[in-house]
This record gives structure tokens, C-alpha cells and sequence, in this order.
């Protein structure tokens, strides 16, 4: 393909996603105006104030979580129909301030919708435990009939998908409405999600000029701007979590393999004896996340993907108080103002809340495991993620550049023998965090999600203190807790880096760490502490 | 080191080995005698006849399993000194015939046993769910004050550990009696438990001529005669049920990171990207292997070893009748006649019990896979498993020399992108495999555990009917049925390697394979089919 082919291609794949957008949901030009990743402006507002939704559908998209819908919904009380139109309205909407979506097929879901009105009216029982209620989901998940690009141009010629990814036979089982398919990274290893399929850059929409995080980029941005209650994303390194902490959601990664990840578009070569993806919720609520992990995992998703861990959400009473080990920051990854402030202050009211809370001075090194970890992403001596992007002639977007420097050409093969010594570091971080816990008695550990808020666009670049979770694979939830203020976060002369005013209002949070496995524990651990902070 | 000097350095060792066995343990020299693996006798019954044992300790160890122990123990009908005492002798026994054990610590487990009564008196409840039960541990585990040489000669410079093994210390704390460790092969890879340091072959009571198995050798000899209960062996490729097939027993091969496998003296590289190992029980009773089971996974084995999955023992209730998928043999890996005649009585037998039973026609190829499985034990370019051997300048035993024939200096450098492409292999294994029991709904499989019964020494090979269950990391469970029987099983044209009268007498068996972590459902579906069969 020539560049010229690539763009004319890229041409004709933004005419028809456009045209999924309905005319009458269009925003202004008075509001599109302002729309630029270099505004400053929040544009969180824009669904209650441009005037495209209903009261009753204000209420229905801000009032509610999945579960108070979903109990709406088994009452009648609420139409599916009326939901998931509300839903794909104010999806649409925020959209078109933040670039958030790549796939929209607003016909499919409300005649599904339709479908299971009918349903509950005829049977008179929901159809599953996600009877009626919209769910969102990352451009990686392949829908028969929708395509999976996953921001590559030469994927665009694979055309629809002919098959179902698991995890959506699931969530179509299991009752819910599909609408939407959210906005990526080219190569899905950056946390700017950003790629020349769709487009113009992916925004905050805390404030337009921060990044949204990536790789489920999109589902950080619907998610924030209540398109949807609950958005499925992957997390390889942070991928979930990121998004999360930069657009003030909730982002669960649970342990790998207990929600289904397969038979998803893959960025990059299959077969990889490195770290495992997973798949996990963005939320609003904490009880969100639990309605999405406990019932997946509870459709025995194993007969479906033989990768998921054959083991049932186990029910484990409340644990109260908790014994928290905090960790401020690593001193080989300072954190900014805002970061240390979030999690200072989360210590010090889980310990007048009763917690026992201790913080924790020695660890292992977030620098050095995170080097580690991305040794384990480097290991493709074909490069098959850059394969997919020069295939089409498409240039690297600017964060894969920053990533990716030198480039991938000039770097050296890697070895077997690599892998070996790898993996003992690995082991060895698995076995100090195991022994931290054991130790230590820790329910839960309580560390910085990220160096920072989000940053500008283009700025993220590692993410050490979400892949450490990746590494050791234990669960882990960003809480979305306070916001950076340049009032109250000083400038600190170690981080010269640090602009008070650029991340001014940007989400703040904390990360929530489970023991590998124990995601129950955690989930009740995150809805104890979401408690106490008025998360 | 010279030869001579690993020479001396072995005379030394097995000096040592032998003074840990009492004189007035010793059996005479007129069995003695007869004891050779060119023998076609069978010494099952040596510590019957042999006068060592008294009534009550003939009693003890024959007429109850490890179950039965710990009641009689716990109702003060049997103190745990007794049934140590007669463990302690009867193992002693099988030793003398079959060379079964590396260690002995006979004194420490009477000085252990004691306590454990002084204990119960004292404090008129046992002190775990193993009160004063005796355990025998392959040689791989560490159990601190007794050495670890796992066969290799130049391990014993490495003196007595200083630590115990995750699962010892488990063991222990349940209230286990530690007396033996058993025998093992040279490199821990090959189905005959030959090794230089402890000499004498390793022969198999039932037929001395032929192999005990391995790598687990030790194990299956030993509880085979009844000098132990409950041994707990290892699993890579079979080593767990090879010695069950070949000695009689029952030998369960949990999924992996289900029981502690952590603190073992390793015979290879750490950090290898391929198969991984596990550790489980041989028994004579599917519920003595429960009682292990269940005990050491209900004793939150995650705190001590960071690799353990952190599940508790899932309570399942018994599904009855069970759905069975029958693998009577694989084309590509044709078994013997006393084999197929194993499989197609147990299915019968099965059918007849109510039971739904379905031949399998289509499935992996065992051929194949086998072939990719050693590929995984092979990607250690340095050859650290010959590097050991050659440390001491003592030379490869012969089933080592046959397995990996052309020596590991002359092979070829494994490199990463073949990992990547075994690796999709495997996924692919495992998918297949999950839609076969999907597909069938089946709770379990039912295959060979090997393509004969125990061989002659030395010619063992590979194992492809157990190391599929490893390259898919699926639990199963060799349970001993019928016997080779050279009036019935009539040799086949197909397999100009079946010699009847090598291996007539020799046990049979059949292989129950249950679901990727489903090691309660397989449990459960063992305790049935052994019911069924009687065996």
C-alpha cells in the first residue's frame, strides 16, 4: 500500500463510522467549536447541558448504576429500550467531545433492547442477570458483523468479525445490550489512545487537554461521562487501570484468567511466553464492578475459553477492620503533589475509620520490576505490532514513538536464555509481595496508581506502579478519590516535571492490590474502602 | 573431580545410607539372595513372609489405609509410635528389595511420633488432620538436617538442607511423621529410578525384571508394598502415575500451583517459559489421595509458596451418572493388548454400572503433542541437568542416555521464536481439549496412562499418555486395574515390542482425566470409577 492508499482507505472507514452517528444527536458547532486536545475545558457537563437528552433520560444515564437499572429494569419500571436509548444517546454525545468510540451500532442494540422487553413482558422473568442493561466494550473484543481494527489501517481490510469473543457469547448471555466498542492505542501498549483509524486524538473529558490513559482509553471517557455503568477493558500493563485513574472511574483488573480474554483482535504475535492480558470493568460504583466480575465469572466461562481458571466466584464475608499496608511512593518513582496527597489522605481516614493501616518502607523496586516488565513486551524478535502498522504504510502515532525509542528496527534480538533469567526475577518479585502479605497480615495494599494525574497527551510513558500488578499478577482497582489542585499541591523541586496548572482538576486515586487469586477479597475490600472514602 | 573421586565420594554416601538401616531390620541373606532386576519374582509379600514384622505390625500396615490410620490413631486404638514403628520397618523392608528409598531418618520420625502421642494425651485432641500419620516425600523435597541429592553425585557436597520445602513444613504442621525419602532418576526426567548415588536399579516388587517407573520410582515401589501410606511424588511428564502404572497404585496428578511444589532441590534451570511440574499423592485408597488432597490445599498453602492458586478445596457434590469419554488408544501411539483390554473392561464395566460412556474417535494426536512436550523439557540451552552430572565426572545412566540420544552437546540452539510458536501449539492443545469435553459434556476422560504396563529396565521412553495431561495442564488420576496376563492378552502383529511373558503379572491400569483446575470434580469421578471396579 502507498501512503496515499492508507489514507484514502482511512478515508472511507471514518465515512462509515460517521454515518452511524445520527444526524439528530449531533452536537452544536457552538460546542464542537471548542473541542481540541489543547482546550483546557471539562466537558463532563456537555450531555446535561447541550440539551440532546431527555429529563427522563438524564435520569436514567446519571441517577442509576447497573444494578439499581438492572433492578428498574426486572420491574419494568424501566424499559431496556429506554435504557439502552438513553445510553447510546449520551455515548454518542460523548463522543463527539472525546473521540471515546471506534464502533457504533445504535440499530443492533436497540432491537436487542426491544427484543428483551419483549421477553421479560412474555416470560415474565429477565433473561439472565444482565437482562436489559447497555454495557460497553474495548475495540479488541471481536462481535460478529462489527469490525475489530483495533486502530491498525491494514486491519481494516479483515473486515466485520465472523465470531464472538467469549467474553461478549457471555454478556449477550447473560441478558446485556451491546452498543458501542470503545477507543484504543495504536499497538494497544501506549496509555494514549491515540491511532489513525479514528482519528483526531482521544481527550479527557475532565479537561481536554490531558490524556484519557489508555489502552481502554475510551471506556475511561464514556465511563467518566456516564455513556455507559459499566465498560469492558484489557490491562496488560495498566490498560484498565489507567484510563480509570486518569478520567476518575473505577478500573478493576482482576487476576488473569478469571474473566474470558479470548478471541480478541490481536495487536501483537500470539504465543508470547511473556505477561498475560486480562480483562476486567470500569465503573462508577464499586457494586458495578462486583455485578460484572461475580456474574461472569459464575457463567462457567471456562466451557467457552479454555484459558479462564475453572473456579466459581467464592462468597467471602466482609472483612472488617482491614489491615492495609500503604505505600506512599517508591523512592525510584517519585509521585507528584496531587498523588501523595490522594493517598495520604486515603490512610489517614481508613485509620480514623478503624482500619489498621501501616505503612510500608521496604519493597521491591517499581523502576527495576517495571524494566523487567517491559523486557517481557520487547520479546518478539519480528516486531509483529509494527508489522501491522507498516503494512498500510500509516506512520507511528507519537506515544508509540515515545514508547518505542530506538526504534524497533535498531533494537537487539532477544535470547531464550533471557527468558529463563527473566522469569527468576519474576518469581522472586512474587515471592517478596507474597511475603509482604504473609508478613505483614495485609488484607489489601494501598499504593499510588501512577507517578501522576493524567498528563498531557503524549506524556505518559511507563506506567511502573500499575505494571508491578501485571508482573506478580495480582488483582488491582483504582478508586477514583480527590481531585489535583495547584492551591493545595505545591510544586515539589524533585520533580521538575510537575506542572501544577497543566493537570489542575484532573481525577486523583488510589490503587487498591489484592494476593493473587483472592479477587473476591479484594472486590469487598474496594467497596469497604470506596465506603469510607465517599468514593 | 576425577572418576575416582565421585567413586569415593558415592562409596561414602551409601555408607552413610547404610548405616540408617538396623541391623535387626536387615533381611537375610537367603531372600537376599534372589533380589536382582534380571528376576522375575515378585517381593510384594517379602515383609509378610519375611519375619520381620510382628502380627500387629502386619496388621497396620496391611489392613488399613492412611484414613483408617488417623482414626485408630486419633481414638487412642493405635498410638502414632506403633504405626511409625511399623512403617519405619516394613519400609525398610521394601527397600531391601526393590532400593526404593535414598533416605532414612527412622529415629527422627519415632522422636516425631512420640510427641505426637505425648501430645494427644496431653492435650486429649490431635494436632492436625495428619495426627501421627507416616508420610514418605520423593528425595526432591528438602527436609532440613537431611540431604537433597535427587541423584545427582555432585549434590552431595551440598550437605543436609537448611531449609524445609513449602509442602514439608505444610506436612508437618498438619501433623504428618516424616521417616523416608524416596528414590529417584538421574535428572529427574526418565521413567527409571536409576541414579549413581544410590546405586542399585530400582526394580518394581511385583516383577523385579521390570521398571518401578519414575521419576517418582521410590514412591510407587514403596507404597506399592505397603511401606507407606501416602507418598507424595512429583509430575512433568507422568512422574506421578508412571510409578502408579507400573507398581499398582494410585497416583493423582493435581493441576499445577494446587499443592506446593515450592523449596525443592531442582534438577534443571529455574525459570524455564515451558511445562510446569506439581506435586502429588501415590495411595492405595482414592481417599487416602483425598485426604491429602484436601488437607494441604485447606491449609492456605499460598502463604508459604507464592506459586500456589489461592482456592480452597471446592466442595462438590457427587455426580452420578457420570458422562465418559472413553480413549481406548491413539493410532499414532498403539498400546499393548493387556492395555486396551484394561480400558474396554473399565468402560464396560462402567456402562454396566449406568454409567454414560462414548469412545472418543477424534482427539489431538498424543504422537504430536509427546513430541512438542519434550520440546518444552529441551529449551535449556545450556544443558544445566548435564552440567550436574558432569560436575562429578560420573556418567549418564541409561535410560538418561537413551532418552536424550544425541547427546545434549551435539543438539541444536533452541531459540525464543520457537517458544512463541510451541506456545500457540499448546493453546491450541488446550482449546481442543476443552471443546472435546465441552462438546461431550463430559465429566471425565478415561485413557492409557502409558502404551504398555511397567517394561524392562531401561526402555521405558517417552510418555505420551501422561504428558498430555501436562502440555494442557489437566488433573488425572491413574488407578490400578487387572493384569497383564499372558494366557489373555495374545500379542498383536502391530507391536513387534510386546513381549506377554516379559510382562505377565505386571499391573494394569487406566488414566482418569478431569477438567483444568477441576481437581474436585476428578476426585470425586476417581472415588466412583475405583468403586465400580473394585479397585
Amino acid at each position: 500500500m502507498t501512503i496515499r492508499d492508507w489514507q484514502e482507505v482511512v478515508a472511507e472507514k471514518r465515512a462509515e463510522v460517521a454515518s452511524k452517528l445520527p444526524q439528530e444527536w449531533k452536537l452544536p458547532s457552538t460546542i464542537l467549536e471548542n473541542v481540541s486536545p489543547n482546550s483546557n475545558i471539562n466537558v463532563i457537563d456537555i450531555p446535561r447541558t447541550c440539551g440532546l437528552l431527555s429529563d427522563k433520560e438524564l435520569d436514567i444515564t446519571e441517577k442509576y448504576d447497573g444494578v439499581a437499572l438492572l433492578e428498574k429494569i426486572a420491574s419494568k419500571e424501566l424499559s431496556s429500550s429506554e435504557v439502552t436509548l438513553a445510553f447510546c444517546k449520551r455515548a454518542a454525545i460523548a463522543h463527539q467531545v472525546t473521540n471515546c468510540l471506534t464502533e457504533m451500532f445504535f440499530d443492533v442494540a436497540v432491537e436487542r433492547a426491544k427484543f428483551l422487553d419483549d421477553y421479560l413482558e412474555k416470560e415474565g422473568k429477565p433473561i439472565g442477570p444482565l437482562h436489559g442493561l447497555p454495557i460497553s466494550i474495548k475495540d479488541s473484543f471481536k462481535i460478529k458483523g462489527i469490525p475489530s481494527t483495533i486502530g491498525y489501517v491494514s486491519f481494516i481490510a479483515h473486515g466485520p468479525a465472523t465470531s464472538n469473543s467469549a467474553l461478549v457469547d457471555i454478556l449477550l448471555s447473560l441478558g446485556a445490550v451491546l452498543y458501542v466498542k470503545t477507543n484504543i492505542p495504536q499497538t494497544l501498549m501506549t496509555a494514549d489512545s491515540d491511532n489513525n483509524v479514528f482519528g483526531k486524538v482521544m481527550k479527557n473529558p475532565h479537561k481536554l487537554s490531558l490524556t484519557a490513559g489508555g489502552s481502554s482509553g475510551g471506556e475511561g471517557a464514556l465511563v467518566a461521562m456516564r455513556g455507559s455503568v459499566i465498560g469492558v477493558g484489557t490491562d496488560i500493563a495498566g490498560s484498565i487501570r489507567i484510563p480509570a485513574l486518569c478520567c476518575g472511574t473505577f478500573g478493576f483488573k482482576p487476576t488473569t484468567n478469571r474473566i474470558p480474554y479470548g478471541g480478541q483482535a490481536a495487536p501483537s504475535k500470539a504465543g508470547s511466553p511473556g505477561i498475560v492480558a486480562c480483562a476486567g470493568p470500569l465503573t462508577n460504583s464499586p457494586r458495578d464492578a462486583r455485578l460484572f466480575l461475580e456474574n461472569v465469572i459464575n457463567s462457567k466461562p471456562w466451557d467457552l475459553d479454555y484459558a479462564v481458571v475453572a473456579v466459581p466466584w467464592q462468597v467471602i464475608p466482609l472483612k472488617k477492620p482491614l489491615a492495609i499496608g500503604i505505600i506512599s511512593q517508591d523512592p525510584s518513582v517519585p509521585v507528584t503533589p496531587p498523588v501523595l496527597r490522594s493517598i495520604q489522605s486515603a490512610a489517614e481516614k481508613l485509620a480514623t475509620a478503624g482500619h489498621s493501616v501501616t505503612t510500608l518502607t521496604h519493597f521491591p523496586s517499581f523502576k527495576e520490576l517495571s524494566d523487567l516488565s517491559w523486557s517481557y513486551f520487547d520479546l518478539d524478535n519480528e516486531g509483529t505490532g509494527f508489522k501491522h502498522i507498516h503494512a498500510s504504510g500509516e506512520p507511528m502515532v507519537s506515544s508509540v514513538k515515545m514508547l518505542y525509542s530506538p526504534p524497533p528496527e535498531g533494537r537487539r534480538v532477544r535470547v531464550l536464555e533471557e527468558v529463563f533469567e527473566m522469569n527468576q526475577k519474576r518469581n522472586q518479585a512474587k515471592a517478596d509481595w507474597n511475603q509482604i502479605f504473609v508478613d505483614g497480615k495485609f488484607d489489601i495494599l494501598i499504593a499510588p496508581g501512577n507517578a501522576s494525574t493524567a498528563l498531557p497527551h503524549d506524556t505518559y510513558g511507563q506506567a511502573p506502579y500499575t505494571v508491578m500488578w501485571n508482573l506478580v499478577d495480582y488483582p488491582a482497582c483504582v478508586i477514583p478519590y480527590l481531585r489535583a489542585d495547584k492551591s493545595v499541591d505545591v510544586a515539589s523541586s524533585d520533580l521538575p516535571t510537575y506542572d501544577p496548572e497543566a493537570i489542575h482538576g484532573a481525577p486523583c486515586s488510589i490503587q487498591i492490590v489484592g494476593r493473587h487469586m483472592q479477587d473476591e477479597a479484594l472486590m469487598n475490600a474496594v467497596e469497604i474502602v470506596a465506603g469510607v472514602l465517599d468514593a
